[in-house]
């Protein structure tokens, strides 16, 4: 994928998560690519896998030999199979290719590699010429064939067309990408029409639009058909894990993966999942290890609403609720995201219960550029004012450090800890005058609050959302009236 | 989708991207949901589109008042299809459904309403059920009948299966969600089976996972079968605009619309596009209102370095150009993106040049979280150095407007101005102390340049960039020799 590029650590861990996983190949990288490529792929040919390493390699001996070097089980041999790659790429003739192929195929099968043939942009190759090139890789020792939609041009039609002339010829399996949106689509063309084995990655990372996402084919295969693949409850696992190596975010409406989903927000839905957990999902969430997550918006309903509130021990009367209900729907209406502080917030006023805040900023400053990015506060704690410093590897974290310093107390058993479980921030695109919105989730114990704040400075916007999230956490303590560092500050 | 609201004057920009991409339905929202959704549903039903405007309806009676009320075309009116849906959410049984629905569509046709029926969870529904559900509201007047796969559970057989008995009542439409990755897939079943139209959301953004990407249909049905049905040109900027006003970042790895749909970076992909336009690419970029891109990294090969280079006026010879790419593959290998920047900078260590920093950041303090961000730089430029301060809205902000100062001159025509003509942080999730890269692309004139710094610290990685990035271009115009802005700093 264009941009990403991973430590030969970061390749070993996603490896192990693969197979974990229970994933039957990794292609561990291309061992032509570079010195740091191939130390990368001998670590995770080393690491004793279930799963069969392979190594991509082009048409080449030198390619080949890479792989060998690095001590792979296989190789995924790919050929130019296409006239526009045989002529224009490689500049070579259809018969020279099939001649490199059976000798690169019988030399790496000589040296004991398991080995598939890819013929490359096979899918807008000329039919007769795919299967004599493929035919001939089999006949030569290889173990199967590979179906390649390298552009993501082809359709469901010609997918199936193509593939079930080459499943005559042997075990094949499918390389689709999503450049028309018909990853999917052609890899469920391609199993019906006789395939065996799919080529995925997590997420679809791959070229241009991507592959076909591997855990969206494992999904569909275990519900619709019943074809048991691999280890699905570790597959949402395996998405953050290639999330964080490859810097490429979970997209929030991607299955399985997403943020999104299993969340619930619409009132229809929402009060629909509340009834009957099936009601508005195709499968449990614990499928894929995940959990159901119901959030309020503009589309919120008595039913998501009510239950939110309960979750903060929070009982309203039905008038109440109508209200709570409306202005969560204002504050949708307006294009804000409704946390618990704000759903909260609502609920308060509308009860007219007037609620003394725990904790307050009063005054906050942060520099940084230099070498010691440090900040301060002022904190209104309780009755008191607390003012503390902190240094921080930048203004936010210096901002985070100096909310610590000031609620850590004076050592004699009045401190507040607090765990700071999420720090989000989404892209930052519109310009460096950009509003930004800094969400958070805050814990103390079993208790836990989610908080937003929105400035165009992100130090100010952090530091608030942190500070409204403990001042809704100490107040909840101090209700339960079962905290001593709760009651303790209050008391200050 | 969960956490997705859109301000009135958001939905109307959006519903004249959609009307002039030459979609046929826009539904501008749910008029049961609040006051600000109908002010938003008024306003799009006001704006004298082409497309036929209309707003989602529940079975009730209040909800087609309702959208009467907003002065829409039609109504697309969701009545419960499968069990689970008329018993458990509904509480209500299939003959109230029944006689329900034609009150509504009747209802409805009476004041002048266009009237999709929609079966909802119709793909999970007893297929008897469905269609005499259906085929009632036909009968009673509704312009189509629409298969709902609510909770994206349908495989293609299914699909098929369903949609050929409905396309029989009457002109059928579909609705398809992405939750096992069938989305496109069963809109090409359900296509087949002789439905007429498609539902879709711009980038795919809707419930859990989403409903069928429409940028994917529209470029599938016209790449793959010659179906025209909205101007294909203008699916990218209606995709920007949509993650504009939603927050949704476009992921690198979606077709159409990704940052990486038409980006190349691996040797053999990039030397192949190079020789031939459609080597990997299954349509020209163009044909969505966008360019080709070659990017840089562990897979770069001679062409796509060569090419880049070019671009910089930068020629190399052959030992040079090897030894280029071995570097740009070392940087690769340790996870780093490669930029203008990096290219240029590993260029000249190559070839032994000892290139004067035009502009260079000596000192940065910045101090934010109070009412006035600001910030102040020293510059080296030239043999000058120049110190000025700056405000702006957060940190970062104020550190560009000290870099624009410090080298806008004492207004004698010496001042040097540039574009900052993006500024990109990726999300941000790993807690306040997690490193950000920032990116940016600087122009002045006819030359940009991208440029990326990473520091735990955003203020300094993002002033870092700007200066860097300025420096290129200085030096760019410095070499070119016509620019008299570079010359006289460069003298200063």
């Amino acid at each position: 994928m264009p941009g990403v590029s991973l430590t030969p650590a970061e390749k070993v861990d996603v490896a192990r998560e693969l197979d974990a996983a229970g994933m039957h190949f990794v292609e561990a990288g291309s061992a032509c690519t570079s010195a740091g490529e191939r130390e990368a792929i001998r670590r995770v040919a080393s690491e004793g896998l279930d799963a069969t390493v392979t190594s991509f390699a082009r048409g080449v001996k030198a390619d080949v030999d890479h792989a060998l070097d690095c001590g792979v089980d296989g190789i995924n041999l790919v050929v130019p199979a296409s006239d526009k790659h045989v002529e224009t790429k490689v500049g070579s003739t259809r018969d020279d290719v099939v001649d490199r192929t059976v000798e690169l195929v019988e030399y790496a099968t000589d040296h004991g590699l398991w080995v598939e043939v890819l013929g490359e942009d096979g899918s807008r190759a000329d039919l007769d010429y795919l299967e004599r090139l493929l035919g001939a890789g089999l006949d030569a020792g290889a173990d199967r064939i590979c179906y390649c939609d390298t552009v993501g041009a082809a359709d469901p039609e010609r997918t199936a067309e193509v593939v079930s002339r080459l499943a005559d010829l042997g075990p094949t399996s499918l390389h689709t990408h999503d450049d028309l949106g018909f990853g999917v689509a052609n890899v469920h063309a391609g199993l019906t029409a006789g395939a065996d084995t799919v080529h995925g990655t997590v997420m679809g990372v791959g070229e241009r639009a991507g592959n076909v996402a591997l855990e969206e084919v494992a999904i569909a295969l275990a519900r619709s058909y019943d074809v048991e693949t691999v280890e699905l409850e570790r597959l949402y696992r395996l998405c953050r894990t290639v999330s964080e190596v490859t810097g490429v975010a979970l997209p929030p409406n991607k299955a399985v993966c997403g943020a999104n989903a299993f969340a619930h927000e619409s009132g229809i839905h929402t009060d629909g999942t509340l009834k009957d957990g099936t009601m508005y999902e195709p499968y449990p969430p614990e499928t894929v290890g995940r959990e159901r997550r119901l959030v309020l918006g503009k589309h919120a309903g008595r039913a998501g609403v009510e239950a939110a509130l309960a979750e903060h021990d929070v009982a309203v009367d039905d008038d109440e609720l109508r209200e709570v209900v409306s202005r969560v729907k204002d504050l949708g209406d307006r294009g804000k995201r409704v946390t618990d502080a704000d759903l909260l917030a609502i609920t308060e006023d509308v009860q007219g219960r007037e609620r003394d805040r725990h904790v307050e900023l009063v005054d906050l400053s942060a520099t940084s550029g230099g070498n010691l990015p440090t900040a301060s506060v002022r904190l209104r704690v309780g009755d008191a004012e607390r003012v503390a410093s902190g240094t921080g590897s930048g203004p936010v974290d210096a901002g985070l450090e100096a909310v610590r310093a000031a609620l850590a107390g004076d050592g004699a058993g009045d401190g507040v800890s607090f765990e700071l479980d999420s720090y989000h921030v989404d892209a930052i695109t519109g310009g460096t005058d950009a509003v930004v919105t800094v969400e958070v989730d805050l814990s103390r114990g079993d208790r836990s609050v989610s908080v937003s704040s929105t400035d165009a400075d992100i130090t100010r916007a952090s530091v608030v959302a942190m500070v409204d999230g403990l001042d809704r956490l100490l107040a909840a303590a101090a209700e339960d009236g079962a905290d001593p560092d709760a009651v303790s500050v209050a008391d200050d």
